[in-house]
């Protein structure tokens, strides 16, 4: 499945991968990512940031240089979505506008990490270096800064867990 | 009364109309929807998509062209508000920035639908198939998944509904 | 400590001076906003709500030409942060992507004032004639509507205040 394929599947909205390619601002903020990732890795100053600055005027979308991010991540709506420094995204993923993989200030690895196939709800704030499982779900305007297990939802805030078997309502 | 003074005579900051006519991203919004739903009701392929986009670039606020939407709506300052495609709003409604009429997915009518002279709250997430009441009030950051009556006041996450004598202070 | 300074401190990602002054959305947010409520306390007319529309639209943050802003404000991210004509930050305060500072309607001090130092986490909405104390800590998404006591923790929908004793875990 290609990146363009993964939006359209996900948007009932959606009418054809030429409408995706041209108008969906999370295309164009992952691919501004890649361009931004490649210099970062080479150690290039000061453009990684450009481009990163650049998507952000385009698409209302700010992922940082540095973050990494697996395959066919559908980023929906997204503005106000921000992506920081250390994080890093599995494969499969589905973030809504306004969501934040945040940090707590400080140095090294400080934002979150999240598996394959996660889905997180428009406005959710993921705030430090908390591992988020393999197709857990986050609520919208959930606040997370614990660990979520494989196929747990959270939701609240602070946000509480629930597992399969005891999922809200 | 007009959408203009709809917009004015809810900001205590607003000095004329001229500047709300120039300067609000809100009227923008709303007067590019016309145009984007009168082409999506015409079945116009893609244009709808890129004056949805055209505005979302210009003012934050991002209208599916397919959402039905009532007299005088006032989006306040607006950044971050995304409107699904099924969605429907009544007259004189109030929403702030942030807020999302979302879907749960699936096809059909998913999103929901606002009565009259409703107020949403800055950043709150109303999501599914679900209708908001005449005159309700929704809280600030608020998530509301299920019916809110009338005259009620939803709030919180999720958001516990509060009819008119047990108002939350 | 100047301004650009005050970034950097801020953000363990920052690599320059130069990269903080020419990218970073908050820094122009701010002199912007200087230029705005210049114009706004000479009484012109239009040029004040023109300058921060034009500030809105390149950095996704709308700071009302009659707020009152102390020194060292580091706006991080900034996307969809609303400052309302009244509200009033002291110095060193640290304010993340999503803030509102609101109002409930009418007319006079409507909208927050801060102390020095103060935190306030991305989403949070402060709405109100509130006044948050020194050192105050506003957690992600919460909802305050009521005074803040000096170096208190405030943190939910509607927030809950902690003292220094009794922080949330």
């Amino acid at each position: 499945m290609s990146l363009l394929e993964a939006y359209k599947k996900n948007d009932p909205a959606a009418r054809s991968l030429l409408e995706v390619a041209l108008l969906y601002p999370g295309i164009k903020a992952i691919l501004l990512h890649r361009v931004a990732h490649r210099l970062y890795t080479w150690g290039v100053p000061f453009f990684p940031r450009l481009v990163c600055e650049i998507s952000r005027l385009l698409t209302g979308i700010e992922i940082h240089p540095g973050a990494r991010i697996g395959k066919n991540l559908v980023i929906d709506h997204g503005m106000g979505v921000v992506i920081g420094e250390t994080s890093e995204i599995g494969d499969d993923c589905l973030i809504f506008h306004g969501v934040t993989l945040g940090g707590k200030g400080g140095f090294g690895k400080r934002h979150p990490t999240m598996g394959n196939r996660v889905m997180v709800g428009a406005g959710a704030k993921l705030i430090g270096n908390i591992t988020i499982g393999d197709d857990a779900k986050i609520g919208a305007n959930s606040v997370v800064t614990k660990h979520v297990p494989n196929n747990a939802t959270a939701f609240g805030i602070p946000a509480r867990i629930y597992n399969h078997e005891t999922q809200p309502e």
